[in-house]
């Protein structure tokens, strides 16, 4: 991304130097993706002095591509008037994109000050519910007859003013229903005088409004879709998704996905302000500090073997850091596999299988390594079994918990990536701690 | 995916009653995707038999749909003969996808027996290196003189028979340098006499044959792409990337991202045979090992506090445990924040001081409920306060940890995600242990 950087530099160094025309000039040529890029590393001040050297065309442009901690931001030290000019001239779900990261007071104040037609459609889009394909649809798309012929729907595609990502002819019957598609490419090199319905694909992929948005992801993802028309109860024809809105989605899922196993909130960004993320850290934080105290409760049972032994306690957490290490590795392969839908009830079994294989021959060379390890430190061949012993076990634990915990939240439609390294661990925690030291306590005599 | 799951138990239960040719119909009429799905699920003995029932036009597309295991798999257990008949269907980028994952001497003997032509399209596509541009493009596009009219380009499109995924037409000169694009919709949209040049948009973002692939899934999400021409140095163009590979590339970095920060393999997938996965794994808890077998010997330095107060052991994996998830959690953020260009340095005081704040903050909040914990379980004030301050301390440790390493390791290019818990979490092991450990063993006289 040389051309980014070079664009925000630019921008960086005229405002600097004041010279706001050139700085006018080199903004109408940037792509607004570069320019939301600049602004958001500008101070606030400076964002709303860019933001007003922008046309308004390109002004809105540029507010659909911030993010939205900085797009939230700048529009509060916005005047209303400036934004709903702005947005006049975006397409309506482009608009919707803004306006919903907005205060809903903000939004309703903007909304009435743009033109009512824009509105309207905006309103519309907006009582969809947030993550559906309703939401994330546009309404600007062609649509033609099925009786027309080829030369009428190009007539009829120069006079719709749809924008030149209409990549597709959709077809409808007198009652609007969606019946087929037509890609333009064939619309070209078809005879004028053919029907439609001749040259129509019937077989269309579509999604109804209310299709989870994640849902049209897989859709575009697994048929490789351009764009997928939006229907609603009846197959009615509504709006069109186009596969960068999905780009979004997908982007956005894996983002979660991620996050959500290192316990952190899924939509938590890096430059959010501490204040806002501060509740979901500290959840994730007291919740690990319940599971430590359980796993240290389990600890408590053995100080007595502890106090005649403290050898123990330099080996112990041995056991439970090499239980976290399978839980995680197993668990993120497990939740991974669900994201991606390869990790259906059939192959559950193969999964386990492959799981506790992985720990029993891992289990068992790393257990070689550290009866070694503890030998030679400690110098006591007993000792140094029990713990190869119990890191073994903690593998194999760490292998069926991390596979079966997920598959079983998902199973309850609990979202499988909050089965992060948090909650897992804790199950081989609590089993090393105790096999560990169980094991110890009931062999101490020969320890001693 | 109900479409999906319906075709899946379709073909399963014709399969059973062993109805081949019924099957064979309801094959023709599923999408490749699905029947590529279906297949995975399936003995590879059934795999052979479904894909011999496939028209070879299908068969083609359907190797393209499947994963590369089973791809591998089913390809092992075909003719040579077969393979080649179904992939001589296929434009040849598809090809390349297939070819490109069987081994070396199988490949070249399919390619053999392929048309010539096609074979030499491919083996040119496969000179480029993996996961660069080249290696992704299509050679498939359509070009234009710049000079000629709008008529002329609607007929060169007529016999160009590209496939109905050319969404733009491509502007070239005398030289054969790319100099613009025009999208299908304007080319109908205009008048047809008008010559070419006179409505190209010059602004083209295109890559060489060397870019990174990541870079063109960038370039495609960032200005919101559906096809990238691919040009060579001089600008001649070579070939088009659609966005539909991109999303394979999206997935696949999204994956390699989420894994490596489990510390597993960023392309293992939970059906890959173990033996494969074997060897990472392993090293990865080999590692594991040898960092825990390092916070072990912090422990051994106290063995004697913990041998005269064997509650130390208690709570010592408290600490161990808090400062875990802190590094997680602010690794996690940090790492994704740089996969998705949001981490540029500029803000990382940014960064540090927020990480810093939620540290301090959390870490109080949780070091006031563990000393309370702590002190109800054991009575010991002093006991409680040291637990609470080592806590503390190593959030704060957790916070710098978290946020620099992730982004010393970018500044020295390697791969932020390999951060992953494993590595990080050593550090607030070694502080944790150290500071609580530590403090106890100077103020160990008003312990006993």
């Amino acid at each position: 991304m040389e051309e980014t950087a070079r664009v925000i530099e630019a921008i960086w160094e005229l405002l600097d130097a004041g010279r706001d025309e050139r700085l006018a000039d080199l903004l109408a040529e940037a792509h607004p993706a570069d320019v939301a890029r600049a602004i958001r590393e500008l101070p606030v001040k400076d964002q709303v002095r860019v933001f007003r050297l922008l046309t308004p065309q390109h002004a809105g442009a540029v507010l659909g591509e911030l993010d939205d901690p900085t797009l939230r931001e700048l529009v509060r030290s916005l005047d209303e008037a400036e934004v709903s000019r702005a947005l006049d001239r975006m397409p309506s779900d482009e608009v919707v994109n803004v306006v919903e990261e907005l205060p809903k007071e903000q939004a309703e104040e903007i909304l009435d000050l743009m033109e009512e037609q824009k509105a309207e459609e905006v309103q519309e889009l907006l009582e969809y519910p947030e993550g559906t394909a309703g939401r994330l649809m546009s309404p600007d798309f062609v649509a033609v007859l099925e009786t027309v012929t080829v030369a009428r729907a190009i007539e009829h595609i120069r006079k719709a003013k749809t924008g030149e990502r209409a990549f597709y002819v959709y077809v409808v019957d007198d009652h609007d229903h969606l019946v087929g598609f037509v890609p333009l490419h064939r619309l070209i090199t078809a005879d004028p005088a053919t029907t439609i319905s001749a040259i129509r694909t019937e077989d269309v992929e579509s999604v109804t409004v209310d299709t989870d948005q994640e849902e049209v992801a897989r859709l575009v993802q697994r048929y490789n879709l351009i764009q997928v028309p939006v229907v609603d109860a009846n197959r009615r024809l509504l709006g069109v998704i186009g596969v960068e809105d999905v780009l979004d989605v997908i982007r956005e899922e894996a983002t979660e996905d991620i996050q959500r196993l290192g316990g952190v909130g899924g939509d938590e960004n890096v430059l959010d302000p501490p204040q806002s993320v501060f509740t979901k850290r500290l959840v994730w934080r007291l919740i690990n500090l319940g599971t430590a105290v359980l796993a240290a409760s389990v600890i408590g049972l053995f100080e007595q073997s502890i106090q005649s032994l403290a050898t123990l306690a330099v080996f112990m957490p041995i056991v439970a850091s090499m239980g976290g290490i399978g839980t995680t590795q197993t668990a993120t392969i497990v939740v991974r596999g669900i994201a991606l839908g390869d990790m259906t009830g059939s192959v559950l079994r193969r999964v386990l299988w492959k799981e506790l294989w992985l720990g029993l021959t891992t289990g068992a060379a790393n257990g070689l390594v550290i009866a070694a390890i503890a030998y030679v430190w400690k110098g006591q061949i007993l000792l140094a079994l029990i713990l190869a012993m119990a890191l073994v076990f903690n593998m194999l634990v760490a292998a069926v918990v991390g596979t079966l915990i997920p598959v079983a939240l998902k199973a309850f439609r609990i979202d499988p990536a909050i089965a992060s390294s948090v909650i897992i661990t804790t199950f081989t925690d609590v089993c090393g701690f105790f096999s560990f030291l169980g094991l110890a306590t009931v062999l101490i005599r020969f320890l001693l």
